[in-house]
């Protein structure tokens, strides 16, 4: 089997093989496909595109390049919940410890920031000591005694994803479906789960700006998924406009544990909530939907789920008296309050530019491995369909350096749409597929 | 500017600027680019296309790479012919000859066999002492003094094509037009030339096996060239079956050698003269096209093309004496006569594998810098028309090795297609574009 063979026959339209894809991803991950090769595959394929057959052995191929995870000794269902990303999105830190107190166990692992959304690992990595970079047998038991473990990925698991990520970042191949179901796929199965809920963010903030693309993503993934024996669903939930009020890390943190404690914005509750009921079916632990929601509800507002988060981080090295004193986490040292040049209703509240606006402060990388401020960020104040008097505050900026303000505030200035009547609201969840 | 967002807009279909060109090629060949963005980026071009502008702009970064041959000091045209490669074509050591013969300066850069097709390097190889590797100012003596050089691409002309030649033949980007187009013709500015005749092969033994093909690339080197103020006349020829008799590197300088003496098989010696014919107009020695063609034809019936190629022979270090003494030439030590099973007329003799069966002999490569055998080839008795009693020899196999022969025969077995009648003969030129 000759690579030139393989990259000829993907760049003319036809399906490879199992043995085929096996051997490029073998070899590519052992170091013996060179990079050039790989990355005129990889175009080759964002041009073809992939079968649902090859998609699910390129996934497979993926998983089997490194270690996974392995519950078979633990009764409950292992769950995970993943995010296709999106701005002000921190349902992750809200629904893992509804779901561990619900007695489903969740092996997490998440991400960092990408371009203008934010990252899970990032996120709690403003939390001082938290560890989220731990060895496979960590997890392992971090799962088994706290039945949650919020962590990054592991050297060990799916190191064919690592290698290929970085190539497709470099080569303009990022946006490319069945490369990404694969990658998401891949990390996914390999974290030893029973049930996936996706959560596929559709919108201005969103990778996926329209329904159709979302949709096509969804379906791909959800029959991938299933395909490789998990209970899979996915919600198609909306990312016009931010996730909640706070952008940034510490600021999400904040507003997680609000909501933990029963006074976060709606929205999130109301997606973390359902994302949470929708782990617990798969979970088999509610006969259906509705007594899954009443479920997830009854944990949240029982304190249970905030006493389990604080158990998390203590577990994983973090300061769980942040819980009670949110002065331990960073804080910016300025802030400014951007305001309404005009009386009215806010039309748009753009998530890509917010999310842009968090990362030009400090709270996101501009280049891959940049170090990030865990204090700066945004609070948006007036969402969707809010009545606005002139001079009111839209959102306030948190931020260290003076010089990071302009370019900011440009982003928080074309994000903001005033109005004279309130636009129809947009769905938080569009569809489940 | 970021390499990866122009593997982007290329991807996304658009037309990438002439500063954008100039980035990528001069990084690529100074290093900085790696070749896993340029393979990503060759692949996205082949997808995409390119525009006229930009393979214009290609071509002429290609060329700037390197240093190129300048002869404005000569008075006299200066005049090349590129083929596209086919089987049995050695129309160059023919033409070339005529042309400087004629007082047209040829500077005649050539290439290697490739596939199953012959290269002029590895005809002229053949002549005990001949020299093809010369260094820059070598060859402009050459063409000075002798009015023709027969040589190889040096490492100072078009370095970026040889880097990005290399990447398109394991990355499965060979057959794209604009890459093809930028890749002939920055080579063959890069000779300092004033006009350039294209011989672009059609058939079963061409890379482009429809005429549509070959005419789109025809048209695209046309209009490259005559934008970078060359004149340029492209001839479209047929390679359905070898061009004369005689394949294989040695086997091939006789059939050249007995053409110049004027006796070499009837399509040989016609397109020889036709494509000299063309080089001398271009080349303003003569008023139109009867007039070029009674004048080529004229300086091979006098002897002169025959003195001057014993001339070129001698100047590039060759035995002179090969053209009197065919033994002085590598001989294969075993013939083999492949005969006919049936009377009829030859209906098919099948380019690609008659050349390939040549190639599996040892005339050409099957792997990259492979040694090559040049006494070896085949000498085709019977071509398409002619008339074949039951086991008269179609043709004969010359060769030195033993266990090359049966897959060759294999080959010579396909390549042959006997009937009852004769089909209405191809013209030998189809078009001129």
């Amino acid at each position: 089997m000759r690579v030139v063979d393989l990259i000829r026959k993907k760049r003319d339209g036809r399906a490879l093989t199992p043995e085929e894809i096996a051997f490029l991803i073998r070899g590519y991950t052992r170091g013996e496909i060179p990079d050039y090769q790989m990355a005129a595959f990889l175009m080759a394929t964002m041009w073809r595109g992939m079968t649902v057959e090859e998609t699910l052995v390129l996934t497979e191929e993926m998983v089997r390049s490194g270690r996974t995870l392995e519950f078979g000794h633990l009764p409950e269902a292992k769950v995970d919940k993943h995010s296709t990303g999106g701005v002000g999105d921190k349902t992750s830190l809200v629904l893992a410890p509804i779901a561990a107190a619900a007695g489903v166990r969740v092996p997490m692992i998440s991400g960092r920031g990408l371009a203008h959304t934010g990252g899970t690992l990032d996120k709690l990595e403003s939390i001082p000591g938290f560890r989220v970079q731990l060895p496979l047998e960590r997890i392992r038991r971090l799962v088994e005694r706290v039945g949650a473990a919020l962590v990054g990925q592991t050297e060990e698991i799916v190191p064919a994803d690592r290698k290929l990520y970085a190539l497709r970042d470099v080569t303009a191949t990022v946006e490319c479906v069945p490369l990404i179901v694969a990658s998401i796929m891949s990390k996914k199965v390999a974290e030893g789960i029973d049930a996936l809920v996706l959560d596929v963010k559709v919108g201005k903030g969103a990778f996926m700006k329209s329904e159709a693309e979302a949709r096509d993503l969804a379906e791909r993934l959800v029959d991938v998924g299933r395909r490789m024996g998990k209970r899979v669903r996915a919600l198609l939930t909306d990312m016009n406009q931010p996730l909640g009020r706070a952008i940034g890390n510490a600021l999400e943190v904040i507003e997680s544990m609000e909501t933990l404690k029963g006074r976060g914005p709606d929205d999130l509750r109301a997606l973390s909530l359902e994302l949470a009921a929708h782990m617990l079916l798969l979970g088999d632990r509610a006969a259906d939907l509705a007594e899954a929601r009443h479920m997830a509800e009854r944990i949240l507002q029982s304190g249970a789920a905030l006493e389990k988060f604080r158990e998390i981080i203590e577990a994983q090295g973090g300061d769980p008296r942040v819980v009670d004193d949110y002065a331990r986490l960073p804080q910016a040292r300025f802030r400014f309050d951007y305001r309404a040049e005009a009386e009215g209703v806010v039309v748009e509240a753009h998530a890509e530019r917010l999310g842009t606006a968090s990362m030009l402060l400090g709270a996101g990388r501009e280049q891959l491995h940049a170090p990030i401020d865990h204090a700066v960020g945004l609070i948006v104040h007036k969402k969707v369909g809010e009545p606005v008097t002139r001079g009111e505050a839209l959102c306030t900026l948190y931020y260290n350096d003076d010089k990071r303000l302009p370019r900011a505030l440009e982003q928080v200035r074309a994000a903001f749409v005033i109005g004279a009547t309130a636009p129809p609201p947009d769905p938080l969840i569009r569809a489940i597929v």
